[in-house]
């Protein structure tokens, strides 16, 4: 049976959403950002929407950089460890797939490798590592540096830490537990592979602790754009968050990407590109023009300010209201005040104007109007080959999920688009990906030397 | 109001308790060793028994030294990752400590203090680390190093990882996180403590990515009964689990131990000595001695065979019911080949009578008997100056911790030595600990300076 291919759906929660003052929302959870039952009520709403998978993103930082000045105390910037409270989730929910961040710069395989397996039997089959290699002093200082790793040595190291990490996935044949109390035979020492890798980074020996995971091997998820980002997840990745705004953008990225994957013996269909959107929705175009005007009025301006200082430095010193200043910085964030300034000269935006359009979202897609027009849209990218499905970032926590799940998912099942029940039981099943090859260390040893 | 001392409980929730070869009894459940079903089960019970806590030890390797040959696959081995079991405990309770192994020698003040400290808000205050140095090169050869760090290293960094995670705890006054939405305040910078800590082992910036917690800070536990590993707990632990099997020992370990906390700032009763304890309970004395002598024989030859070989090296060649070889081996494991050499020659003990009485329990305190005649033991401990409480170990999990729970308990709170319902909603409070002092790191460096 051919079964017909579908959209894939992910929610990424963070704290209040992804509007920066989102928090303020009379209807906002206090203490969202920390708050248990706030990503659990996420995540059931997410799960009964049949959602593939929740996603935890992550900065292992308290940003402390308050600029401008009195700007820093007026946004939530407090998080839970995501695999802390991924755990969390597991026994709360039955289906939906659930992603945390670990940052391979930081972190050391062994306990990467058998955190996640570990939630993979705890979830049964549900889990899922979103792969980053951070760049930001900020979380370097946490961990005895001063500044991040140069980038070429980062992706160097989270290539082998990936590696490393589905090596010791690897530990076991399927059988190797066999715990037979009639033979006294509780697992089988000939159906261990020792890892014994010996790399520039790690030297890790395994085995693993934890035996074979329901999934074979936990969903690998990854973000990175640039070039040696797109190797990594063509290599390697299951699934990949795009940041796209533009059909023609998508499908540059997703060609791309899955252009990559022949060269290390990979199908297209095994790695699934699912760009950010942000969606905001009303009975009428109208109505959901109005509704994103006011989310925008709500951004208070000193958390817009301190958003674009970020990018162009300190603008409280100019008119709110008056055009946006060319102050481009020569930082890793060059290209990214070459966008936003490009936005306001074609629009015409005041300060203001600039920090309301990209302070909901962070610049994300945002589809604004009836659920039909964003399924309309939706329709396009994924028939249009510039995704296989969505990555949701509600504007505001739980509302905006709320009215995703009620008017966008049933539009979606209506044409066929969405499934109307959860296909398999583990996170693999359901985004339709392969069972995983079940390497040899030494085989992938050598697919490493690429 | 003056309130009566009273026991306190923690449970060891090692896979198939503490039986070697407790996997094989048949009302075991099959996965045990990582079945999270299971280890929810023994925390339900444990928490309808009223226990303060359970506690889940950890070694970061799979054992693979197969010695005598053969034995290796003949018992469990597996485990989760505590944390993450930890974590998946927590919603699914409501009063009872969950607490959790991590290492300092492998790894990372800022991931250990972030992930307690958020497992502390999900479980509403009811986090503990259990703090261990390692000791095993198996376990250093999946982190980097073919040998483990030399003792005094050890001990030395760990001093500091806590000094660091303790910092991280107390990066935000109380009442740093307003949440004021008419003001527009999420929290105020003013109330913020950078660590800013350069030692010789980490550099850590800080502050932390979590709010304070629900216990100020997570119970720290320990349980090194060296010299150093005394004074590490003597400044920062709040229990500390023992291992002494005669009341004359306990009693000098609990004085040597609360002796040392004076220099530190500290009274006596900020710190629980809590021995293990393994109870083999029966109606009458004989049924009790019967069931013991039922489970001795339980054990597998070479279960038995491979746990004398990690002290005695391979008894394999001699007669099993001959007596023991003197082959005390010069390692790390001197002085318990002392020990059990010694108990051997003591009772006349054949080499399987040898292993029969240590493979259960780890020749922790071990009582048959009557609930009188366990809680007669107990009692005098506690009131003689030997314990402040247990940690006990089912031998066979869950059926002994059930019948701790259905005979022990009901007699301890008979005499009044043990709560009827739980006094707090956090660890801290039922532990009857005083809250945390609120150092500033600049305290915390000074004194770390001893």
């Amino acid at each position: 049976m051919v079964e017909k291919r579908q959209i894939k759906l992910g929610l990424s929660m963070q704290g209040y959403g992804y509007h920066h003052s989102g928090w303020l929302d009379p209807a906002a959870p206090v203490g969202g950002a920390v708050d248990f039952r706030h990503y659990l009520d996420m995540t059931r709403t997410a799960e009964a929407g049949l959602f593939d998978m929740v996603f935890l993103a992550d900065f292992v930082a308290f940003p402390m950089v308050d600029l401008p000045k009195g700007a820093l105390g007026r946004r939530d910037r407090d998080s839970l460890e995501p695999l802390s409270l991924l755990s969390a989730l597991a026994p709360q929910t039955q289906n939906v797939g659930l992603v945390a961040t670990m940052s391979t710069t930081f972190a050391e395989p062994y306990h990467t490798a058998r955190a996640y397996a570990s939630i993979d039997h705890i979830s049964g089959g549900r889990v899922g590592w979103n792969v980053v290699t951070s760049f930001q002093d900020e979380e370097a200082k946490n961990f005895g540096s001063s500044k991040i790793l140069e980038k070429e040595l980062r992706y160097e190291r989270a290539e082998e830490f990936v590696d490393v990490v589905c090596g010791l996935w690897n530990s076991f044949e399927v059988d190797a537990f066999p715990r037979d109390k009639s033979a006294g035979v509780y697992f089988d020492p000939a159906k261990v592979r020792i890892l014994n890798h010996v790399g520039k980074h790690f030297r890790v020996k395994g085995p693993l602790t934890v035996p074979p995971t329901p999934q074979g091997r936990p969903v690998i998820v990854q973000a990175g754009a640039s070039a040696p980002g797109q190797e990594l997840a063509a290599r390697t990745a299951d699934v990949v968050y795009a940041v796209q705004n533009t059909l023609e953008d998508a499908q540059k990225f997703y060609r791309s990407l899955k252009g990559r994957m022949a060269r290390y013996g990979r199908a297209e269909d095994e790695l699934k590109v699912m760009p950010g959107l942000l969606a905001v929705i009303g009975d009428t175009e109208q109505a959901a023009r109005a509704k994103y005007k006011q989310m925008q009025e709500m951004v208070d301006p000193m958390v817009g300010l301190e958003y674009l200082a970020r990018v162009f430095g300190d603008l409280s010193g100019y008119p709110l209201d008056g055009p946006v200043p060319d102050l481009r910085q020569d930082t890793q964030l060059a290209s990214r005040s070459e966008v936003l300034l490009n936005v306001a000269r074609r629009n015409n935006y005041s300060i203001r104007q600039l920090f309301q359009s990209v302070a909901i979202g962070n610049a994300h897609n945002t589809l604004v109007g009836t659920p039909e027009q964003i399924v309309d849209t939706m329709e396009a990218w994924f028939l249009g080959g510039g995704a296989d499905g969505f990555n949701i970032l509600p504007a505001v926590s739980p509302a905006s999920l709320r009215e995703f799940v009620q008017h966008i998912v049933p539009e979606l099942q209506r044409r066929g688009l969405f499934r109307t029940s959860y296909e398999g039981s583990t996170l693999r099943e359901n985004l339709g990906l392969p069972a995983p090859k079940n390497l040899a260390p030494t085989n992938i040893g050598a697919v490493a030397a690429h």
